[in-house]
């Protein structure tokens, strides 16, 4: 019996564009073979930097392209978050986002997350409360792990808040090209206009390949000089090559296609969960996403999930507790990645989980 | 005119095999797909750390593979260097280590560097007077910036010394396959038997490409997993596409070959470099290194470089002056980096140069 994962955030070799990548590396080392195999800067690969800074309609000045948007998070951090900061996370929010707070001493909020994207409100309550947070960090499209978007209005409140109150919003959006329903809002970003309110973070892992470990940040001219010297004193410049092959992927059309044959997929697999969810769990609580990798469940308040996860895997299935994206309770919650399942995968998965479920006893 | 710069030490494009790179990216793709594409672990490309381990001869569980070995060296301060540590460098040594570890507070003690390595009769003195510095940063091979070697009888006594002392060898060592002259001198890695006292880092930087960013660390698997959790909690893994495509280079002898291409450039660079300033600088003292990139040259001892500089720059020919190297003095002395320039570029460069002296006037 072959592990279903629905742990992973990744997706399956078959969403690949693997042809698509081999002839861009083909024309990297044909077209550009010194810039591709040069050091370069730290400020990445300057085609790929200003193909991004014309998408996002920015100047180039505003943007660094990272080994990884992760990397880039960690940058952000290392020069914004002193030990003893405040900061604003979501609830739930990325079990890595969590870690790399807690790793820096940050004093960390947690904000109740709600199928339209976090509560504005007991955040506004939490400021007049005399709360000084440095940065708020948000994923607003299909959030992981809980697959909400924030909707245009509480997009706007946020900027509000965050000029009154004099905060950073950290716009963490690795999954914003993959809506396969509904209409895409605009970032934050966009909306601030350059004011310098929003620093923003995404990465080519989602539409190209994770291996290809590319990312990048946009923000303040400053911020991201910033940004630039440390990333030149931590790894001279990032990788050239990978941002050369993603730079033809981009530019061929390539990286459009792969968007297209992307969210095709992620759109039918999320249909096929939630059809087998309703079917074989209807006790589970779950908001279907419009796009990303991921759906949040809850089941039945006092259902042990941590007990589930064990029956789990001993019936070959994989998943994520939801404790792990929570600073406390959520015993009852999981994660479900969907990205690396094929529909066929996602029924029999299911149909364990729910075997599972029954073994380890369901509250009334 | 066009600039002739001494200054970066980076490989010109003719020694670059960019055709041997363009066909191992298409096997990486066409061969592991799956591993390319995907994030895989901190630990690096599984197939490549197991060529790099077979190449040092110890076990893949002692091998890390990271974004160039810079990012190793960050990773292993960040881990075993706080603030007020003491630390042993060369004098002079490279300037990004000088940096990392400013940046991390260290307490930094500079200890002479001569022509077959470092002045371990003076180390052995601080030792005996009582200081516990944590680690040594040794650059065993072509030092950057000076082009000396650790002769083997001073990799023997520095063992001993750290041994004795209880302090970590970090062995830093990115050009040793660039020797063109003479034997190869068994590294402190392998001299230290697995005893954890030495911990090695070296790079596909100066044989491959730097573009390509694959660096790799080596040393006791417990501290080889210490930085894998902060690998993870930074960038979640390495990139595979660079690392595959790496693994399919060396696997295939393009590696070995390309190191003769630019072991044969080197060689005749030097030489060129050497009779050069021997005619045009008959002032100037060096030592011609046996490999690597980088030769010292130091003028006689009223030379004022920071004014040479300036002159050079003015006839489009750069250096790094030596007092980037040292915490303090060297104002007679340069770097000249020989791997990014022709034979006939050194010939007219180091013309230019002896141009710029005289200029400033050469003291008697």
């Amino acid at each position: 019996m072959s592990v279903i994962s629905f742990a992973r955030g990744a997706p399956s070799l078959d969403i690949v564009d693997v042809d698509g990548l081999r002839e861009a590396a083909e024309r990297a080392f044909t077209e550009d073979p010194g810039g591709t195999t040069a050091y370069g800067t730290a400020i990445g690969y300057v085609p790929l930097r200003e193909w991004i800074a014309a998408r996002h309609d920015v100047e180039a000045e505003r943007v660094i392209v990272t080994n990884g948007s992760m990397q880039a998070d960690a940058f952000l951090f290392d020069l914004l978050v002193q030990p003893g900061d405040a900061v604003i996370v979501e609830r739930p929010t990325y079990d890595r986002t969590l870690l790399g707070l807690r790793d820096r001493g940050a004093e960390i909020h947690a904000v109740e997350l709600e199928p339209d994207g976090i509560d504005v409100d007991a955040l506004e309550r939490l400021l007049e409360g005399g709360l000084r947070p440095k940065l708020a960090h948000i994923i607003p499209n299909f959030q992981n792990p809980a697959g909400y978007t924030l909707s245009l209005a509480k997009r706007e409140r946020l900027l509000a808040l965050a000029r009154e109150h004099e905060f950073t919003i950290f716009e963490d959006d690795p999954y914003v090209a993959l809506r396969f329903r509904g209409e895409t809002l605009p970032t934050m970003l966009s909306m601030a206009e350059g004011d310098g309110t929003v620093v923003y973070a995404s990465s080519f892992s989602k539409t190209v390949c994770p291996g290809i470990r590319v990312g990048y940040l946009i923000g303040p001219a400053d911020r991201i000089a910033q940004v630039r010297t440390l990333a030149t004193g931590t790894y001279i410049s990032p990788n050239m090559v990978a941002q050369a092959i993603v730079n033809q992927f981009c530019r061929s059309g390539a990286l459009d296609r792969s968007i297209e044959t992307v969210k095709a997929a992620l759109g039918e697999r999320v249909q096929t969960l939630a059809t087998a969810l309703e079917r074989e769990i209807p006790e589970a609580r779950f908001t279907p996403p419009d796009g990303g990798y991921f759906m949040w469940v809850e089941l039945p308040e006092a259902t042990d999930v941590a007990a589930l996860f064990i029956a789990a895997a001993e019936r070959g299935v994989a998943f994520v507790k939801g404790t792990e994206f929570l600073l406390d309770g959520g015993e009852n919650t999981l994660r479900l990645a969907y990205s690396g399942v094929t529909p066929a995968q996602i029924e029999d998965g299911v149909a364990r989980l729910a075997d599972a479920l029954r073994s380890v006893g369901v509250p009334a």
